[in-house]
């Protein structure tokens, strides 16, 4: 089983997954990934390629899958076995314990997620909360990573669309000090900062590339990369698990509304989304509020970072946004 | 000018260069970076194509120069002008005051950092200590940078081998950790966590890569990615500024050494490396204690980040450390 360590200083934890590299040349191999070889393990008829389903919705009244749930074949957690933790002097480590899921998100390979009708889409949102819900339960688990990577220059291993679940029994550092910042402002002003977010992107539109009576869709204002976006429910909560149905709808329009226009500006962009929730077994916090924020992979146009988490962004977010909010969907 | 931009939620800072992107078709182009065109303007004798030179390191006697720091001709921050701080509603922001510097290592177009006579690698360090002493006498300036990205995939925009140094108004967000992180330690045990992290990887060979009387290399316990290595003083200071000759000439000798290891086991990586060390106007620290972090930049190996600072690394850092050990210089 795998370790997972604490860097002693900054507190990030990190998963080492502890697969035996024999020999110096092992190091210049590719990595262990499932590769299709011809053979799609998420296409419709190769059920069988993939661990045992965990879930699926389907068809009414016949069998025909629209979306699964699988186990990651090549995953370096695992739900089964102790929680151990243990120092090693200094240091801190546990064992591998959590989940990683794919949920794939048609049965035909050549689809996209933009390209599906707004109900699978809405679909992919369902399969989160449904996953999240069961996974809460086992209270080992802090938190539940929910995210997609599109295209190879994005981390994608496999080109049919799917998305990604990690549970772990930690929280990671970058939420953790959202988290932070957060319960700082609200320690301040007695308001979510997220929700000011709102108000202020609200009240002037240059930031703004689309609104739904439920959600805010903007260019943030100091964002990493160029064409940074990010979707912000209206209201306050800050466990995505707890969404109303209305709100998961008005996301999946967004979402899909946002990335088919991100197709048309930045022509087929690689990316990645991430849903930003509170940890699982936090009550609500009055402090957070999950939102979800989009990356496309823009080598041609480059945002870097210089070390030490300070980034360069040769796009200002107000063109940015002018440019998203003018095309068509 | 550009502005360095708060985000309002984690504290991070972004420099928006602000440079227009005047119409969609401009998001696929290639990034305004200096591109040799067959002409490096770093090499001997093309010295008038970089900007006036801000140091150079000469052979006794001749006027050939073995070292050149020059302004970066593209640099997203200028030292002339107000650092003007204002609010926009919620958000802060900066103008761009800092300095962008560029150091040429070598007059060779074909040499290295690690091909370079000890002698050389040396002058290296000396350089980013003589400019970190001059550009902390501009008190705006809280923070340098100091860091070399070797290769393509590490981010080097010409191959002719060279260094960057950043100095910036504003502590970046991931140097603002490791300090917290350290204080937090140094708070609860009254002492350094990096002088503890000396004294029992010295005490225990299993991530020790090589030693000196006044340093040790290390692969660090929960390292983000593969082959990820550590230089750490064993004396405690918190400023690299203030290193001791004998300091700086054995770090130029370990450097020379690490490198090449690496580039015998990983078949001449891509790499960077970064100086952590203290704020240029804070005080000595207790809590703190500078180093040197390097990079390889494996593609093939891959470790990566699930989102949210979660990272898998497939190599334990005691098989990094014994494979590193055992090549030879």
């Amino acid at each position: 089983m795998s370790d997972i360590r604490k860097d002693p200083v900054t507190g990030r934890w990190v998963i080492i997954s502890g697969k035996r590299a024999a020999r110096p040349g092992d190091f210049t191999r590719t990595r262990d990934l499932p590769k299709p070889n011809g053979r799609c393990p998420f296409c419709y008829g190769h059920e069988a390629d993939t661990p045992p389903e965990i879930l699926s919705y389907r068809e009414n009244g016949n069998g025909h899958w629209n979306l699964r749930v699988v186990p990651n074949k090549f995953s370096a957690l695992r739900v089964e076995g102790m929680l151990d933790r243990e120092g090693e002097g200094l240091y801190d480590r546990m064992s591998g314990v959590g989940a990683h899921e794919v949920i794939i998100e048609s049965p035909d390979h050549e689809m996209s997620l933009a390209g599906l009708p707004e109900k699978r889409v809405e679909d992919l949102f369902w399969a989160f909360r449904d996953r999240i819900v069961d996974l809460k339960r086992d209270s080992r688990l802090r938190y539940v990573l929910l995210f997609k990577n599109h295209g190879e220059e994005a981390g994608a291993s496999l080109e049919h669309t799917h998305s990604q679940i990690i549970a772990l029994p930690v929280v990671p550092i970058q939420v953790q000090e959202e988290l932070e910042g957060a319960q700082r402002y609200y320690s301040f002003k007695e308001r979510c900062v997220f929700c000011d977010i709102v108000r202020q992107e609200s009240a002037n539109d240059a930031r703004v590339i689309l609104e739904t009576d439920q959600l805010l869709v903007i260019s943030p204002y100091a964002p990493r990369f160029p064409f940074e976006t990010w979707v912000l429910p209206r209201s306050h909560n800050s466990h995505f698990e707890t969404a109303e149905p209305s709100l998961i709808q008005s996301l999946a329009w967004a979402m899909r509304a946002i990335i088919r226009k991100m197709e048309k500006v930045l022509e087929y962009p690689a990316y990645n989304f991430l849903i930003h929730t509170a940890p699982v077994q936090a009550p609500p916090l009055d402090h957070y509020h999950w939102h979800l924020e989009i990356i496309p992979r823009l080598a041609r146009v480059a945002g870097f970072e210089w070390g030490a988490g300070f980034y360069v962004n040769p796009t200002p977010p107000e063109e940015s946004a002018q440019f998203l909010r003018d095309s068509g969907l």
